[in-house]
């Protein structure tokens, strides 16, 4: 099973670029929840391509259809099914490429696994055009969230050696998390986003693609939501996570760098604040043991550039085995990470109703 | 559910460190798989605890006894449960400690998560001892893929600023991977180690603790194992890496570090190797879609620094809510990272054998 | 997670009654099948409705849209999504209901579970209706089990006292099987079929309805698929059969007989049939253990009589809690069972495929 | 997986007849409920063995150690791991029928299964001591439904022709429930119990066996708990109920029976007694779409005559494939049905404290 996430609250995800549509049915979504239809198209907007030149030029629309599961927008209980239909499909791009591996690219190992009958156009349901239907999903869980009091943001961290501004991980606020979801850039420093675009649209001119990191935070859990061992916070974070295309790390709090730490420096002292118990640091990222102190959840993933880029490369053709060289063609994001952003916070959003569905025991 | 992890090769992770015992039940295992008891044993012993002054002074066998699914270490098919004894256990270290929430450990949440009815001695079920276990099963996981070509190997890439010399991506054979399993400090490079030594030693002495980094890889699969989107090789890892205690960052391939690079430079080029498909780098980590290339899977994990430490620190008593400070007494590891590393390679075999376990459909 | 059904091979219903429409999502369907739509289409239409008196005049073509993972009707291993709108619906006939429990329908239960929040109109999300889903699944299925020479089929065992010949345990054959799919009436005897129109003709002409039985056969099965506890054949089927609304019992073989023999009437000897293992009998329905013998696999599934009748019945208002009468409208079958038997076919190779998945292992 | 069960709240059971011991790991148990030790060691004693004709004279005392989970019987949240070990065992007895089938029995399907690789000693992981491991999880189970006023009860309904008083499904009180608990033989009314010990014993005498049908019910569950579709109240007891050895059918409420009623006789009427809904009948068994009614929950489980008889049988020996006589040596139950009653309560309980751990949602 590829496709399914999930445990107590399910999303199973379908579609691929250039068939009839993407999409996804959510399972267990709790009965009763007004959605608002503006706010959850407005993210899915997030993610759609053609806004500019750091995206693909494919311009589609993303209007999602609701097939069951609401009525009037307000959720039944019972499955959620929403359709978005591919509308701008340019197959002939990939006419090349057929049989010709994109470095990089899942062309040949997705050949392999399907034995060569999965619908490569467009990277079939390799595409990042599939996360329209985690996008989908995680706005509606965007919202049930929201109405707990949690709140989710993420931003573009850092691009081809150009950085933003980082989350304060501990004093970071509702307002500072929704900033990126009105900006035209995902940036919390509008001069570092500039930068940021000077090096995607340099990529894009040398036919060539870069690179990023995503950092989301979450505010507002409780403490001591999640589980030790395998269901723990950073578990479901990531299994959901590197489904996400691109992407290649997920840490959390200090990650990577606390390997080089002292324990007295990595250790973040508790205290109270009036009857809170808080941390002063938080280098854990909000979770001890798999479970969530309720400092901010805080965790940054990377992603790899854009496999498919104009330059001339070295590959094989999987078909005939035989070495050729390759100039991908066809509409692709010179920067992957720029549209993952929503995505990020998508699959954050979904976790965390899988997350406090199980909190539930008898 | 924290403790079970797998769908279609299932284990269930049972234990608190101060209690009965610990141990784990295999669920899916095939039938008629001869285990070595030795080389289970040795594998065993790498996590065990009290070999020198980089892990903690307690000291146990562990033992493992098979309580079902095998006769005469031959696999029954059916489930296996394997029980390790606690024989060493000092729990009145952890009287003072009851209330006091260790800064960085999951005292505090676990107390919230379980509404104080958890077994805080030794860390209960939150304590590293729980990995016997998972050890366990690793190393019978170990062997079902080593009867396949498949070798796994991992040392420590870093701890404190000291690091190893990193596996070749491309070209490491199973030899460099079988390195550590003989060695008695967990390295490549010894002079490494003797480095790395000194710093755990330095950080002891002065009641503190280090990070590390753990890199793991494994040669022989082959190319077309996995899937897309949430049941990829990365997604299946990182869900179990994270199960192992203190692990706060997993990257593949170039991992974090490609965000800053062109795509150009992360290609990896297919070539034609006689017959064989290979890439002539291996940026990522031999997983391109959810799905290996047959290059080696390749993947590093950070450990956070113990977070019991002797050194004064401030905190919370947990039950009357007052600030207060704390040394941690008991016996730690001032560096978890050197016996994580064969915890790590326990969790990729296991991760392994359920990928594999699922590529076979009809 | 009241709607998928899976491990290995998984299905995930969506759609209510009267809304856009019903469907399903098939993950971990294998690459390279080609489904023949003429075929899937006739095995739709055995369920459609409206097409004569014993079901509910509701016509409805039932014509699938699949929006994902087939090109050209050749499966691409990603996941199938297939879509059946809903087109020919009343929702009037159900405003009185709105707040009256049909006795014997889960309007109340559905209220308590939904907080009134489920879409009522046509019994959304439990009318059978949304096995118009579970028959696309088991449809292509059926298929993928026949390339395996694994051949179902069903038909009425029984309906309001009249009882159709059942299948020789031992002796039936695949032509047998398939008898049904051609028949205008889903009996073996078209005597025993002519019986049951005239019985629920009088019932539908009387306001009520009738219940029935459904038997099912799997012939082509080999011998050790399924797993003991909680994995077997028995406990899968049962699974999956209990969600076809109005199902009430499941028993395997001699079922609930048995419970009057002796160990010697109901053990099936051994013998050997030149080289292969055979039983003389065939009273364990070709499970044991929860392990397919290689013998005929036969189950029969209670269904009760469609609670939707016409009839004046006693109930009450579940929102103002005043007890009311109630006769009700809409087209509704007089016996479910009917339909219900390409239902139980569908079930049945829904549950062989994941049975199938899960066999191999490593 | 064989021998997991469950979602929210995990059952794995291991273990083999004549091996170490048999057990179960309870995982997902909710923190902080204090268990009766008397009274889980006598629910389980109504499993053992030994204790009259009517079952094994393989007499243990099936005392569990308690390895995880618990603190003096208080649970921690962390997972329960509970082993029975194995004391007597006559594995000689088992040594004729190494190779020659039983019939009735899985020594053909589980040698097909596991290649031969599987401990056929005793039945192996096939054997009905297997349920010891269930009925601990169950005993455990049933204290935690009965805090929440919650009763489970069941008694033998049928024994080869002989029937005891059914519960009434209406007005089945807690009382009546726990009536077979304190009973030397479960049924409800002694004069049937007598005389089904003399259908029992005349098997017994005559070296072979009888079936019988098992009736359980549960009081006090609140409306609206369960699910439609997969996750109904019925699937999940039957997927539970199937992996108890010799079960062969399950039906709820009418039944089988129901398939020969009109409508207008099935359904249940709804009525207001004082403020809580009620039906006054309870055909459907307290389960509509698969959701509860606040009335007792009510089904049947047939069980086959124990198929180990000393009367001569024809079968194979499945390593030679000749064809053989074989009389059953080993000390067998002459009814399981009898010693099914608690496995049945088990089962119920368990299925119950999973339905009630999901139905909380977000």
């Amino acid at each position: 099973m590829s496709s399914c996430w999930g445990n107590h609250f399910k999303i199973s995800l379908f579609g691929e670029s250039h068939g009839e549509g993407v999409g996804v049915v959510m399972d267990n979504v709790p009965a009763g929840v007004k959605i608002d239809p503006q706010e959850l198209l407005s993210f899915m907007a997030r993610r759609a391509p053609g806004k500019d030149r750091t995206s693909t030029p494919r311009k589609e629309e993303d209007l999602p259809k609701v097939l069951s599961g609401m009525q009037n927008w307000i959720t039944c209980g019972t499955p959620i099914c929403a359709v978005i239909a591919n509308t701008n499909t340019h197959s002939s791009d990939y006419q090349e490429m057929e049989s010709a591996a994109r470095p990089g690219h899942a062309d040949y190992t997705g050949f392999v696994r399907y034995q060569g009958f999965n619908d490569i156009r467009g990277g079939g349901h390799f595409s990042a055009r599939v996360t329209a239907g985690l996008v989908f999903a995680g706005g509606v869980c965007k919202q049930i969230l929201a109405k707990k009091g949690i709140t989710i943001g993420a931003h573009l961290l850092r691009v081809h050696g150009v950085s933003d501004t980082a989350f304060d991980p501990v004093a970071v606020t509702p307002e500072t998390l929704l900033l990126t979801a009105s900006s035209s850039f995902p940036t919390i420093n509008a001069e570092a986003g500039e930068k940021m675009r000077v090096e995607i649209e340099k990529a894009r001119l040398d036919c060539d693609s870069v690179g990023g990191v995503v950092e989301c935070c979450a505010v507002g859990l409780p403490a001591g939501i999640g589980s030790p061992m395998f269901d723990g916070i950073e578990n479901l974070l990531s299994s959901i996570l590197f489904g996400i295309p691109a992407v290649k790390g997920v840490e959390f709090g200090a990650g990577f760098a606390c390997a080089d730490w002292l324990g007295s420096q990595n250790n973040d002292p508790f205290y109270m604040d009036e009857k809170t118990v808080k941390t002063s640091t938080n280098h854990c990222g909000g979770v001890l043991g798999g479970i969530t102190t309720g400092m901010p959840l805080l965790f940054r993933t990377a992603l790899k550039p854009t496999s498919s880029i104009g330059k001339e490369q070295k590959t094989i053709n999987y078909i005939t085995n035989e070495e050729c060289t390759l100039k991908v063609r066809g509409r692709h994001d010179p920067c992957v990470a720029v549209r993952a952003v929503p995505c990020v916070e998508a699959a954050c959003a979904i976790a965390l109703c899988e997350i406090l569905s199980s909190a539930h025991t008898l």
